[in-house]
């Protein structure tokens, strides 16, 4: 008999009673707050053109790296989990697909995913029962069927979902037609874009010479000079902050920044194109552009995001199989101390700059990011990111930032993800997580109750809709975009 | 309607209902043992003078850089706090800094400071509401008139916080005439100072040149001979000594140390005062000096506290404008196997030799700090520091450091602080941490309940008083200082 | 009077009376299920012979390197604990030793050697009262004695403890005489060896000629061309399988690999025997072994085990006297990510070789091997090690690997011990650890109780069986190895 599949509704809330209760209540008080998604990875053509999706294995199994990382790490090949190859999507039956999860879902024990995905079949799809290999087909009867409906298009559980602000990401080489047309359709849901210029900026991703072609066309400008490459981008951020961004975001090796002068950047720049650059002269370049975007953004105002330290791509079999973003993506050790430091001698004292450093090196929240965001005006915590987007992982955020950064330096939650039907989810345990944080500084005469019910708004709503200036009217264009 | 200010007794205890009242009694039988400060920043003329401070601004939050570092961040900027730049002190209105913290008051929540200042209001001075922008100016008043009264100078408030043993820090440059006050005055307060010599041993510490002078004049040695330097420094230890310093500190970027012969560290020194070194030099000095510093101790019988990992002054407009210690200076990791090695190959195996070792990386504790603590005869480590002293962070510290070391390897608290005022606050806090985290290994059958009184005892004042020596008559004066 | 030793039934269960309940319910599975132990240190010549014990000071102290280090970090020489030095076991009366620990036994409370001995000494020994000076001569006399007895002999002990499987780890310069004794003797206990390869892969090793002179005569090869160096790993890895090995083992410093040509690897062979070789080329060296032993995996089938990050002998002094594995070795950070891709390169993709990896470095726990382990098919997490196999080791492990890598990328537990009679219980802090950590998940509502009942098993049995392959058959010798 298959087993029952039910939420508790106490989940992710500390044991001890006491503490249970006031985390209980805490959340109460922000369960049915809106959603503010201000970085993630969503299709916007979803919203655009609101069309259903086809099934299960399409939309839940093989665009989520991490579900198909953990069974390709059993040893399940990735073909006979529709996870598309340079070859193009394999042929396998994505209803065997769905089987072969079905198969290994005991992998997911204690992890995130679990959680997620519990939600997403539980809430999202109503379905009672767990997955196992025995429901496996009932889950893909019953997913595809929702799937099928006018309740499950993507502008209907936008709406369910209760999002109030979406922001997707987007390159300077790629086109803005799905957002245009967002806004249009008079539709109003507010789907954003966001800035992120990896792809023209990192000489050694893989994209970079056919990113700067259309770098060129979409602009006009030549990106082969440095100061039109310099126009280019302010060209862009102006696209950008008209279809609705506020933030741009930056997905560097490290976190390394440079301050060089106009002509050693030119020289640089110049040595980067000549395809006689060395890995040195590619990290010079990623950093000495982190500090001119942040000069930029104290032009425009677009808030900054720093996302450092993911060894891409570390299996160079699997890249060569199935190219970037397939799992492979491994965490190093990141400093911030000695790498933020030039840009910082330039914009440090600035109020006007805001920018979001996020890590996967837990071991930078108190030893360095806690102290750099408890110090500096125009530098926030981003929330924990990724591998550490986790129960476990969100409460060491929280107790290796707060004594030295406060809460209020830091930005509300992120989801950052590509899985739609997972946001409401992802949110919960956040909220969840965080209730649960508050309660126990309360239930230890840390915190009075009312300071934590305020704080419980403003981790949900509060700090994110400031810190991506979500209130602020867009400043007026600067003169270098026209 | 002003909301009440009230200490929960069992604060910072765990929640847990058993737990806590094991913590409860544990704490119960340490709350009341004098402080022992081993450790601290406190100004030596307070006592000496024994005058009442000015006002609330002046003794609470403009010296305070934990207050002004964290207002900074959220964009206050310093001159509305009173904090002195090189310009002298702002002449913003004291009160009206102090609106300012009240205003921003709630930046704090979640943080050691406001647990700590909680405890100054309630505790010191009696206040019975919240601080906040109603509430400033009763706060001003109340604060200021008690600091004019009897009760409030400084000798009061240390015999008022039961304070059995104070150190304060000085450099070899420093004048001890206000410990020579003290000592003379006939008062029965223990103040003593410790032996602090970066600024005669960092070339490039921005007051070297400056602090050698004083250095030539007060000891009459030839400093600018390797010789005659250390001879030097033998006089000043025995100056200290005198005046009661029974420790040494030293605050190197680096825990790094070397091991260079008579000739070697000659020619390095002379390189030093030849202004022709370079960064290299200037680490390996203050690398040299360390372990020339443990040959002194191991002659006089200081005990050494090293405190390294801070990279100073990072904000490179604010130190520019405002001078070092404006609560610009931010961690950075931290070596201690590789670093301390030379001068363990030397005194390793020595018990005569005392060293406390303190990290602002708490990545060390388990992995380096307590397995070199839990070997070497001569080390042991000092408790969590400045961003780390705090109760998540003691926490850590007991959870990474007691199964490697043991209890017995640690030397109680340090409050490590300027603010006198808050000495109280931040024993109890430790008292309470600690009493917390013996309960807890009780609570799980991991130490019985005699062990653990005897730990609290041990840990509140045995292990400090052994471990500074401070029941220990002073050594007697060796040849080289006379 | 003395004082009861009584171990409390619940210990090590979290407090909260709830979560307590789920761990005694999850405990009381596992608790009985036999030991099996993949990875040690213990004395084959004890199985062989089967002799009975001499005395409490030389079977638990003097060989117990946790224990000896924290007395000697107290002051306590090593020859006053009867520790061998190179000048012989010092002329120290063992009851003496046993009385010195005993007076100093209050160091070891809240650490992983007070928990272990208090097993031993209740559970194994039956005593009744504390470890204290009073009742040294009591403990010293009683365990004499039970030592002496059958039911004390290595055999008897091994079935008491319900072992299933033990393996001990030898070099290929060891003699496997003790194992093939044990399976010539009729007896049926599984003991088998392990292939650490160590002192004839590293030149630094002080033992490095003599061990290449051995290697050469116990496999007739050239050991000193690089192909025939190979060729004996190759017969020395066959006689291990054949006296029932399923895994290989490699303690070095990194975990550097390397993945050169066979003519690169040969000059760098020819490089370490020359002694002209540099620290680098001893590392490369190192490195490159580690990849050859992978290639040599994926033939034999033999698991690797990669036990990185220890900066041995830390304590020249004590080396020159005592010799290695003196309780002088420290961790130092280890990076796993760059280190292990030359390797991966090779054999990432392979399903056929499996690597467990273990660290020093808890820092690489949610950063580095998490990630790994959660993708690469030929990776498994080792558990918490040596420093980090402790109550909040443990506990740190599973709360930064989990959410990651989930359980099923994890192996079960390894004592890793050369204290045979501390097995049992290692064994079960391990066990109620875990449990304590499955409860607090389901208490949280992030697992279910069948689920947790399962993967109680799961991390007692199941994974360590199939990681270490014990239920397979050996593959067939292969061609090189005839």
């Amino acid at each position: 008999m298959a087993k029952p599949l039910k939420l508790d509704p106490d989940r992710l809330f500390p044991a001890e009673e006491r503490t249970r209760g006031i985390a209980r209540a805490l959340y109460a008080e922000v369960a049915g707050l809106p959603i503010i998604s201000p970085h993630g990875h969503t299709d916007p053509a979803w919203f655009a053109t609101d069309a259903n999706w086809s099934n299960a294995t399409e939309l839940l199994l093989s665009p989520d790296h991490y579900l198909y990382r953990m069974l390709y790490s059993q040893g399940v090949p990735l073909d006979a989990l529709c996870v598309p190859s340079k070859a193009g999507t394999p042929a396998t039956d994505p209803r065997k697909a769905w089987r072969t999860l079905a198969e290994h879902w005991h992998l997911f024990r204690g992890t995130p995913s679990a959680m997620w995905l519990g939600h997403v079949f539980g809430e999202v799809f109503g379905i009672e029962v767990q997955l196992d290999a025995a429901t496996a087909d009932l889950y893909y009867d019953t997913i595809n069927a929702k799937l099928a409906t006018d309740a499950f298009r993507p502008r209907a559980l936008f709406d369910r979902f209760n999002i109030a602000f979406l922001a997707t990401t987007e390159g300077p080489q790629d086109d803005l037609g799905a957002h245009h047309a967002i806004h249009a359709s008079g539709w109003d849901g507010r789907v954003v874009t966001t800035y992120r210029p990896d792809a023209v900026i990192d000489v050694e991703h893989e994209q970079f010479h056919d990113a700067m072609k259309v770098f060129a066309d979409k602009t006009g400008e030549d990106v082969w000079s440095w100061d039109g490459y310099l126009a280019a981008h302010r060209r862009r951020r102006a696209d950008f902050r008209a279809a609705g961004a506020t933030a741009t975001d930056h997905g560097h090796v490290t976190a390394q920044t440079a301050n060089l002068s106009h002509d050693e950047a030119e020289r640089l720049f110049r040595t980067i194109l000549s395809d006689a650059w060395t890995p040195a002269d590619a990290e010079l370049f990623r950093a000495q552009m982190l500090t001119e975007m942040a000069a930029m953004s104290v032009e425009d105002g677009m808030v900054m995001q720093i996302h450092p330290g993911s060894f891409r791509n570390h299996n160079g079999g699997l890249f060569a199989s199935h190219g970037r973003d397939k799992g492979a993506d491994i965490p190093t050790r990141t400093d911030y101390v000695h790498a933020l430091k030039p840009l910082l001698d330039r914009f440090g004292t600035s109020t006007a700059l805001s920018i979001i450093l996020f890590t996967l090196d837990e071991t930078s929240y108190a030893r360095e990011l806690a102290p750099l965001a408890g110090h500096y005006p125009c530098l926030k915590l981003g929330p924990s990111w990724w591998f550490h987007d986790s129960p476990e992982g969100m409460r060491r955020f929280r107790e290796m930032t707060t004594e030295t950064a406060g809460f209020y330096n830091t930005v509300g939650f992120n989801d950052d993800t590509r899985a739609f039907l997972s946001i409401p989810a992802r949110h919960d345990v956040a909220r969840r997580v965080d209730c649960g944080f508050l309660a126990r500084l309360v239930a230890e005469g840390r915190l009075l109750d009312w300071e934590a019910a305020e704080l419980a708004h403003e981790l949900t709503n509060g700090l994110v809709r400031r810190a991506y200036k979500l209130d602020q009217p867009a400043p007026a264009p600067v003169a270098a975009a026209a």
